[in-house]
């Protein structure tokens, strides 16, 4: 829980190597993604546990969403080691530092931090400020100087910085030079437009610093990389290996266009691959790469933005093995499959089950769901062979455990767990009436369970919603633990594309019970009876998992 | 529409530069991705337009649909430069290459280019394979020389290339020799568990290309690199700096994981920022890069894996610009504010702020349907605003140019083409019996048309099937020109999630009167609803286009 007052850490000067957040500024320029005040003080917290060394909370003074986060941030946030840090802009063209209102709000923000974004490229400083290549000097000093000296701390985001290089090497280098002589502590390069190679990266980071000559010594550069070609990850890396010792990303890679370069991924490359420790985690927890990918998701759902399950290192996918060629040799020695142990950034291996897989995923895939079929070559056989032949007429088990398991049980035990018999089921969806007149749906379903037959009929905005509330009612009758079921996903998919509505549909749910949440799967050329068989397959599993006996 | 019985392109051997896609096989390993045949035989056309050089269909032999896949390529597909490629192991151990049947089933897929993992890292040979490294380095040569005897151009994937050779080079260094002078064309240094990063992989190509002595000159190096560490772009680039000549990767990025390099970021990077010229494009078309957003999506359409928006060069927001700092210098000077011209990549710049570009886009695709909407300024804004409205509610019309087209006719005229009037519809499907009995659907709609009052009732495999058995019955009275009409494509999409059955469903059909094929699209909460929506849109549009008039 926050405590309101405390001090914030305010640490005197930069540490050998700064990991520098901008989730909550830049990143929130994603499109879609609107943070609130309330968001980014639930997220600078997880920001903090991570280990971060700086957290830019926005633009007090030009936002003003931004210029309360700072104010309540002050007395709500409990940060342990992360500083907070202020974006903002070097004054206008032709106006005292001291006079510009947007510098006044940078002070008044109170960030011990203040980052200055700067125009580096000699282009933008003619095409887009409008103003002289000298004036534009002017202006950087100007303002480091004016917030050196009211006692703040000050980096400077040199924009458009590789382009600039290339374009006018002399020019970029005064902007550096510029800054570092007014007393910025680090000046970050950025590639604002994102298109920059990692050997491009290196060449110019190496290219500035021969440029700088003795100035390189006094010197701390820093890297800010967008993804607009897909290499911001390995761009920051190569910034960071010509001799940059501070770095800009965003959490889960958000940010405008392409988004920023995953900070998660950097940080953990770094620590990880190059030996490098950058990040601080909290005394009093784990913290660090342990909890990376708890800190992803949870500011995922912070944000509203589904996680991308390929996401590198923290994605639900990162570490999931589908082939039935390496399964087996998995088994021997995971180590020999993996790039690093999941546990690092507290992720987790998981074994697919698809009919790449041969039966040493399977034994696997049932030691995780609790059954031992070490040697059980009948029983794997047999799982094998139904795998093959359901994924042929279209069932996919690495999206169901559920249904997996179910199917693994009863080819251990021999039969399904009898808890209900269904008699029959009918769907019924109609409009009286023109465009824009809703439609209605309503399902029966008769079955026999508890040694009664049971007729119930429920109604839905749709033919499955209404068989899942008539299905769910006539077993409740019996089985009142399925009062707690509720369904959480629904999807649909069209498998043989082909043959329009003739198409075989796959229908994959997902049923929660406020505790454990469970995947299972229907296939058919029906899509209500592909849904139905999702069904009741998530009721017994369900049923089953609670140790429920068939009544 | 594919021809039968047409000869495949089948090159002579290898170009300066191979583009090498192995989406179907490769990326089709990705969580919860399941291509059926046809869907491959829909995406390899669109890699053909791309310009790879080759196309890895799959396993034959090893996965039943692959075989199939390849049986049924021969005879549908028409690539004009692409050349399909089998993928399989070398022999196994202990058994003659001529007697191991997993080869001659890639014999027998009569694919000219056979591709074969093979172990390059010693531990993987003793741990994984258990075998010896002498025995591992026969299967290589063996195999390699029997296909080439047969006439198949082989290259070889070195499995855990990079892994291996930090930990025994020589013999990472013997396998792509004895492969080499066994006579496979390219052997492809595959990063199998993606942990490198580019300078790394820089490192070992040429330490290997010094390892390899006299040999390196008559030695073609590809690479294949995942995504684990979220730099499979940027290695793949650097093993290109480095000497490789053969690239592979999946289009979108797909693959187990974190997904193998993405091709189309790749390929656009080294065409358009170190100046190769790797694409070969059909000579009919625009094709290569300038496609590639179109060619990325459709593939995503027929994968059903929702786009990533953030996606490098062919996302929704890869361009998008959002308000603030930028904005208005990207009016003055866009090139200052884009790493390319979007436009390269058939992508286009959107200003998330501006409704400019909505009626600037809206009139431009209006001309391309016919309608004249310059200087027609208050029809240009209900539109755009009645798009923003239905896009909000979850309709898309990127896809459903049809719906679009009459969302416009109807703005533009003021009604909608009154062909008939609804009463009612209904769908029922029901089962009676238990699992394995099948269902049954029956839909009855009552319309009033041609001065008639019609009732119709249609069966069907389905509900949705079922309402367009009815529908079709009951127009074909008055309109006899949609005995002609065909569907043949429904796709369903659930697009909120996480509100199970109570989310948003959007249909998206596709019908043919066998001369021209058109989209409609429909939305509700209700599936069967927004089906019926797109159906008697997909009726309408068929009949307007050919000119009928209501009667």
């Amino acid at each position: 829980m926050p405590r309101t007052g405390v001090a914030h850490p305010v640490a005197d000067g930069p540490a050998a190597f700064d990991v520098y957040d901008t989730t909550l500024r830049d990143g929130a320029q994603q499109e879609g993604m609107n943070l609130s005040v309330a968001d980014k003080l639930a997220i600078a917290p997880l920001l903090d546990d991570l280990g971060v060394g700086y957290i830019e909370g926005g633009w007090p003074g030009a936002i003003p969403k931004d210029t309360e986060f700072f104010a309540r941030a002050a007395k709500e946030l409990d940060l342990r080691h992360a500083v907070l840090a202020a974006f903002g802009a070097t004054r206008k063209p032709g106006v005292r530092a001291f006079d510009d209102t947007q510098l006044r709000a940078l002070l008044d923000s109170e960030a011990p931090v203040v980052t200055l974004v700067a125009k580096s490229d000699s282009r933008h400083v003619e095409r887009a400020l409008r103003t002289t290549g000298v004036e534009n000097l002017a202006m950087v000093a100007d303002s480091v100087r004016l917030l050196v000296g009211e006692g703040r701390r000050v980096v400077v985001d040199a924009e458009h910085f590789f382009d600039g290089f290339r374009h006018d090497p002399a020019y970029a280098r005064d902007v550096v030079l510029a800054a570092v002589e007014a007393g910025a502590e680090t000046v970050v390069l950025c590639d604002t437009n994102g298109g920059m190679l990692p050997a491009g990266i290196g060449e110019v980071v190496r290219d500035l610093r021969a440029a700088l000559g003795t100035a390189d010594a006094l010197t701390r550069l820093g890297i800010h990389a967008h993804n607009d070609s897909g290499c911001a990850v390995a761009n920051s890396i190569a910034a960071v290996e010509a001799g940059a010792v501070h770095l800009q990303g965003t959490v889960n890679g958000y940010g405008e266009r392409t988004g920023n370069a995953d900070l998660l991924a950097t940080v953990a490359n770094l620590e990880l691959k190059t030996g490098r420790s950058v990040l601080v985690p909290p005394a009093d927890r784990p913290g660090g790469l342990a909890e990376m990918t708890r800190i992803a998701h949870q500011i995922s759902e912070v944000t509203n933005i589904a996680p991308f399950a390929r996401q590198p290192y923290v994605g639900a996918s990162a570490f999931a093995h589908k082939a039935g060629l390496h399964a087996s040799a998995i088994r021997v020695d995971p180590d020999l499959y993996q790039h690093i142990d999941p546990q690092a950034v507290g992720n987790g291996m998981r074994m697919l089950v698809s009919e790449m897989a041969g039966r040493a995923s399977i034994e696997l895939k049932g030691r995780e769901l609790g059954f031992d079929l070490a040697g059980q070559d009948e029983v794997l056989t047999r799982v094998t062979q139904r795998i093959k032949d359901a994924e042929a007429q279209g069932y996919t088990y690495d999206a169901a455990d559920a249904s997996f398991e179910l199917l693994l049980a009863e080819e251990v035990s021999g039969t399904r767990p009898a808890y209900f018999r269904v008699e029959s089921w009918r769907a019924i969806v109609e409009r009286a009436g023109s465009r824009g007149t809703p439609a209605t749906a309503e399902a029966t379903v008769k079955l026999h369970a508890g040694g009664e037959r049971i007729v119930a009929t429920g109604e839905g905005n749709g033919p499955v919603n209404a068989l899942d509330h008539a299905l769910r009612l006539a077993l409740q009758r019996v089985y009142p633990e399925l009062a707690e079921f509720e369904l959480i996903d629904f999807k649909v998919r069209i498998l043989d594309a082909m043959h329009g509505t003739d198409a075989v549909t796959r229908v994959l749910i997902e049923t929660t019970d406020g505790q454990t949440a469970w995947s299972t799967v229907g296939v058919g050329p029906n899509l209500i009876e592909a849904s139905w068989e999702a069904l009741t397959d998530s009721a017994i599993w369900g049923l089953r998992n609670r140790g429920v006996a068939p009544r």
